[in-house]
């Protein structure tokens, strides 16, 4: 059996000194000029390589966001499949981001794409709208290949709300629900560590869900976006982690991989700075 | 500005003779001898191109699942992407089943790939659990390019009833309130033919739920999937018609494009026979 995805998850966090994470959301408009070339999804590339080669000593994860990929079709695509490679190599968990989910055969072929195929990160954000049964081919393919899962409970755009904090007529909110199955999927598959391969989105801009949704899924680790640039702080995190520190997955995609903008210092000096600083600043919190 | 979505769908679905789509969900293991090989993603390449022919004079609409085309990489989005053309080319109009959805600046990224970029076909499926600011780069995208979008509603999977039938405090079903604010955000996007650029998936597995959702979004097309393989059956479908026949697209995949298997026939003329009968079926049910 390959090793559990939340032991070896918990494990690099130690390692590098905190539970971060840099997003990689490469945006042709916004790249440094020393990567710029006519071909966007060859600047992409430039830029995501050196992002991950500048934070790789800091970090233990990273997150490819596959829209920002995806955008130049099929070069883009595969410009995705090296930058996950080249994640690995440097040492880095990847977290890929697609939010993917489907019936069940579908959510089977994108299991057997991005978990185990030539695109295989270590773990995958997913969609739960469609259950339980939408969610299992993921969770077989993740168990067999010691990979793992974020499924979005609670994310940290302003209109989730709209969705996500629906009342139930049992009390819960639509994200509380979501919450719990995610709690009774995960629960057979938890590591040494006393997590779950089975994880949770849970956006830093909403402290006040935080703590309700660490109590009700224990053994799952928080993937926290939305930390710096979409406006989540220091404080509003604290409640996404157990007493014990560990739990929880911190994002920082734009105020890490921008960082060379407007500096005066080489563009990725700037990016490995910024990277030092989220893991310093997130080790302080838990400190 | 270019042609409306719902106004060339529905013109597409006279001019053929019912609403009517076929789904592709190439999987390499189901493929008939005939267009075998050891590569998987050129095996599902040339089946799929020789489906999009044999159906072509049939149906309106094909849908093709990125998941069976994602499985394979960059190599099988490339696939994806010449599929979308080749379909195109033929005159069908292309639902792209990619049930896509993230943050504003992700979605608006998927947006461009997938309804104005390399791979574009004239709609996609989207999830809204994020809500409605994730849903509106699309909806940005879509009136600009005369696409069409499906939000995902009511699944025709079972595990589907977890989430979407929870019963929330105002009385609603959670898949009720996704309704509502579908056909909110459609409301001012809607064509001369009365049906909004943004859709719903409803599946044909729950007529109980069919007709109640066919109230709540008037201006909304139903693609409806689970026709056939899935289950669902010609009465299942009725409810979501309105009484003069418009208002949904009925999607068989697995009965369309497997019916060469144990056929006598060369394998292309049973396809061809099983969607020239989806169209009658589908005529008759609304004669």
């Amino acid at each position: 059996m390959p090793e559990h995805f939340a032991d070896r998850l918990i494990a690099a966090c130690s390692t590098k000194g905190a539970p971060v994470c840099v997003g990689l959301d490469p945006v042709y408009g916004k790249l440094p000029q020393a990567v710029a070339c006519e071909d966007p999804a060859a600047a992409i590339e430039a830029f995501s390589l050196k992002v991950i080669e500048a934070v790789a000593d800091y970090v233990p994860a990273v997150k490819p966001q596959m829209a920002c990929y995806e955008r130049y079709g099929a070069a883009g695509y595969a410009v995705f499949e090296r930058v996950v490679a080249h994640a690995k190599e440097a040492g880095l968990i990847v977290v890929t981001d697609g939010k993917r989910g489907d019936i069940g055969t579908s959510s089977d072929h994108y299991a057997a794409g991005l978990l185990s195929g030539h695109a295989a990160g270590d773990s995958l954000t997913v969609n739960g709208y469609l259950g339980t049964d939408g969610i299992q081919p993921f969770i077989d393919t993740a168990t067999a290949r010691g990979a793992g899962l974020f499924v979005l409970v609670r994310t940290s755009n302003p209109g989730g709300d709209a969705i996500q904090s629906c009342k139930l007529e049992d009390g819960r909110s639509v994200a509380q629900m979501v919450a719990d199955h995610v709690n009774q999927a995960g629960k057979s598959h938890v590591g040494k560590s006393g997590y779950s391969l089975l994880g949770a989105v849970v956006g830093a801009t909403k402290p006040e869900d935080a703590a309700d949704l660490r109590e009700r899924m224990p053994e799952q680790v928080f993937l926290v976006p939305g930390f710096g640039a979409q406006g989540g702080t220091a404080d509003d995190v604290k409640a996404c982690f157990k007493p014990d520190g560990t739990g929880a997955l911190i994002t920082s995609s734009r105020g890490v991989i921008y960082a060379g903008s407007g500096s005066d210092q080489p563009w990725t000096q700037a990016v490995a700075n910024a990277a030092q600083q989220l893991r310093d600043d997130v080790a302080s919190i838990l400190a």
